[in-house]
Order: structure tokens, then C-alpha cells, then sequence
């Protein structure tokens, strides 16, 4: 998929939403367990009532890999079904992975080929031919984890880097710095947590034309507000997460669809009434 | 498996020697093509002929994946194989994973519950509760990335660090201390690569009594005389990984057997002699 379209689909769509799918079978409704391939199912089901609301969807991998082989067949079938009824919705391998080159080879054929995802999260730790294999896909993206929004982060992300020049930046600065000056470095994305307020302002200053994957809005507590004011771009340029906020919204098993539709909806209304007051409408 | 046992079979079989399991189907001898599940035949092939002289085997997750729902089938049956028939060979899962707190419990439970692994290679990019979630296994072990074997180590894991104490620690340092205060961190090793001569001492002043994975032996050309200077502690404390140097060590595909039982017995026959002198079977 070509970023314009996604572009696109956001000024149609009036939505930046991005849905992660963390299914978790402890967690969906007890009548989908009785399906042969309950993580399938589930995942089908968000996706057939959430997909006029949202531009993106997020596999986790964890949580399908956790299943074993047929935790595989069924993310296996949940591309298939993706790239066949919703081909202009964009797809994110939430993954997070990086190795030497020929084993980042290896990961971004799994992806891009066999799983057939528009774009994966890396991260950057491995350097550079660590994440160069990804970036030779045509029309396929890489989104670098650049400052992440779990408590974590502050551990060695925002650390303060010596530099010959005194000008002492943070880790995630040096990241973004670095990667710009890799092969293919127009494919990147970045991952920005939605509580890092101060640092979406700073990363958007150093990446005018980037796309950013914001995820932290609802479970984790991140403003869609300050998020946009932060972090827009001429093109909006971000995608916001919601996983559990969104597909696990519902309190009774009963209407759990109506209730998921009603979460999506809400911040899908939020984000039209943002895009319209900021003129996105009228470019 | 518990860590005393790995020490006593590295002096039992006077071998530190860890097998990278990247089997690529397009590199191993053309008559297991025929096969129903050639991905497991190759790897009993190897595991077979190789564990004699082996302490551990390290399957790469990547090279798994990359052939869907199927190769992670195929990965469940090397791992059942390995655990009921050489239950005292310690198994790595070459994965690097680490997500937040929630994400990397998934990620737990898939190789330490669904594939049984004893240890997985975790990157320390996230921090803390990317980590913690797979310390709290017991008798399991998280081996952290620290300073990698290629060339993008330099990009961002070798910086340096700007401190109060103006004592400008290398990040894989700065790694190190942080995680030595984590929960139940003496389930923690390190990845060092073999390459990494003067950064493996440093490091083992800074963790006398942890295990080390080094990898870079053999194909990316570290030496194993200087890796076991460097490296040693009083339990010997590493393992040392060649993947492709032993496994594709054949030139006719008729003769492969012997050809990977003589690049294993030469290297663990140096490490023999490494141990022999250094008087580890006189302790």
C-alpha cells in the first residue's frame, strides 16, 4: 500500500484511528470460544464492525504467537481477510523486531511475504543493518520504536547522549538522526508514546514529513488533544492507537458490538471535530 | 533447567558450545526437500549428529517464522524433540522480543509455556516491565541484548552516556547496572558478540557471576582464545553460539554428516583444550 493512500483515507475516512487487536481469549466474549478458530472469529468481528471508523489495524503478535502454530494460522487468515475486504485499510505487524542482517531478512520476508502486512514496529537497537533489510520492500514501511509510552521508556530512550558538540541530546533524538541517513529512510515511520506531550512536539520539529504511530490513547491514559496539537503535520501524519480501550469496551456479552461500535465511533467523532476545526477539510 | 545444570554439563561434555539452529531451506542438503517437514528433519539431523558435543541449541525464531503457521510448527516438534530426548541441552529462543508489560507476558508464556524453552533473548530497548515480565518464571532465563556482534552495535549501543558523576558510561554499561536492580535479575545473561574483545572484559568486571551468550564465532569471525580470556569467570559463565559456521560447514551434500560432526568436534575439541588448561576439570 502507498502512503498517499493512507492519506487519503484519512480525509475520507475523517479518522486517524488505529485499532490494535491484542485478542486475548480470556478476555472476548465466552460465545466465541465455541467457534473453531475463536481468535479468527473475534478478530473478523472487530474488524467487520469497526472498519468504517478506522484508517489502520494493529495485530499484536504476542498475543496470537502465544496460541502456538494455530495462533499463526489464525493471524494468517485475519491478513487474508484484511487484504481481500479491506485492501485501503493500512496494516501494522506490531512486532517489534531486529536482528543482524540476514536474520532481519529473514523477519521482513515473514511480514512483508508471508503474512503480507503493509508495515512492522522495529527496534532500532541493532542499528543500522538491523533495520536496512526492511527498508528494500517497495510501498512497505518500517515504524521505529523512537520513544515508547511505558514506564520503561525513561530507562535508556530519554537518556542524555555525550556529543562532540555539547549539545547533549536525548537517545531517541539520536535515533531519529540516524536513521534518516539509512537506505530507503523516506519507508520509516516512527512510534511515539501519546503521554511523551513534549517529546511528540520535538520529534514532529525534527520529522516534518514522517508519519508517527501514536499508541497510549485510552488504556494508557494519553490526551487526543494535545496528541494532535503536538503532533500533526501538514498531510495529519499520525495514526492513534487504541487496542484494549477499544475492543474490550463492552460490559455485557450481550452488546458487546454495539458497545465497541459506540467506543470507536466516540473517538472516531473526536477525531473529525479535531481534523475539521484544524481546516484539514478544505486543503 | 536449572543454571547448576548447564555448569555441570558444559564441564561434563568440556564444551560451551551453543548451536544456532538458522535452518534456511534453501541452504540445506537438496534430499530434505523431500520430506513432509523438512524444517524438523534438518534440525534432528543436526540436533542428532551435534549433541554429543553441544551444550545448548539456539533455534532463530526468524528463520521459523518465515515459513508461516507451518514453521512454527515445525519449530513445536524440534522442541519437544529436544526437551524429551536431550532434556539436559539448555534452548535458547533466539526472538529478541520486548514490548510492554502486558505484551511481553504474552511473549513469555509463548516461549517459556507454548514452545518450552528454557531462556529467550530479550532486547533491553523498552526497559524495566518490558523485562520483568520474563524474570518471574523460575528455573527460566532472559539472555539481554548488551553490545551485539554487527556492525550497527556502534549506532546507538556503544554511545556514550552523559552522567552527573561525569563518568560517561558506554549505554550497554549503563544496561548492565540498570539491570542488575531489577526483579529477580539473577535470571539474567547477556549477549556480548564475539567480536567485542575489550567490551567482554569490561564487562565481566561489571558481572562476575552472570552467564554470557557469546555469539560471532566461526562465519562473523570472532576468536575463541581471546573470547574465553576475556570471558571466563570461576563457573567458565559462557556459551558460545556459531550458526551457520557449523551447520552449512558442508561442501557435498552426500558427505554433509560428516562434514558438520568434524566442524563441531574442532570446535569443541579447542574448547577442550581452553578448559584443560585453564584447569576447569581439576576444580
Amino acid at each position: 500500500m502507498k502512503i498517499k493512500e493512507l492519506k487519503n483515507q484519512i480525509i475520507l475516512k475523517k479518522s486517524f484511528l488505529c485499532v490494535g487487536l491484542d485478542v486475548d481469549l480470556d478476555l472476548v466474549p465466552k460465545f466465541f470460544l465455541k467457534f473453531e478458530d475463536p481468535l479468527f472469529e473475534f478478530s473478523k468481528k472487530i474488524i467487520d464492525i469497526t472498519a468504517p471508523f478506522v484508517v489502520a489495524y494493529k495485530p499484536n503478535l504476542a498475543f496470537f504467537e502465544s496460541y502456538g502454530p494455530s495462533g499463526m494460522n489464525s493471524l494468517l487468515k485475519v491478513m487474508e481477510y484484511l487484504n481481500i475486504n479491506y485492501p485501503k485499510i493500512f496494516t501494522i505487524a506490531d512486532a517489534k523486531r531486529g536482528d543482524i542482517g540476514n536474520t532481519s531478512k529473514k523477519y521482513a520476508q515473514t511480514f512483508f511475504e508471508t503474512y503480507n502486512f503493509d508495515s512492522i514496529t522495529i527496534s532500532p537497537f541493532m542499528g543500522k543493518d538491523s533495520v536496512e533489510p526492511f527498508l528494500k520492500f517497495k510501498n512497505k514501511y518500517v515504524i521505529l520504536l523512537t520513544l515508547t509510552s511505558n514506564p520503561g521508556s525513561k530507562d535508556f530512550q530519554s537518556l542524555k547522549i555525550l556529543n562532540k558538540n555539547n549539545d547533549n541530546k536525548f537517545l531517541f533524538e539520536k535515533i531519529i538522526e540516524t536513521s534518516k541517513e539509512w537506505k530507503d529512510s523516506n519507508r520509516l515511520m516512527y512510534v511515539v508514546g501519546a503521554n511523551q506531550t513534549e517529546a511528540i512536539r520535538l520529534i514532529r520539529k525534527k520529522l516534518p514529513e514522517s508519519f508517527f504511530l501514536i499508541p497510549g490513547i485510552g488504556f494508557q491514559g494519553g490526551d487526543l488533544d494535545i496528541v494532535c496539537e503536538n503532533g500533526f503535520n501538514n498531510d495529519v501524519g499520525i495514526l492513534v492507537n487504541s487496542s484494549r480501550g477499544i475492543i474490550y469496551s463492552f460490559t455485557h456479552e450481550l452488546s458487546f458490538e454495539y458497545e465497541i461500535i459506540n467506543s470507536v465511533k466516540k473517538i472516531q467523532n473526536k477525531m473529525d471535530k479535531i481534523l475539521s476545526r484544524k481546516n484539514f477539510y478544505n486543503a
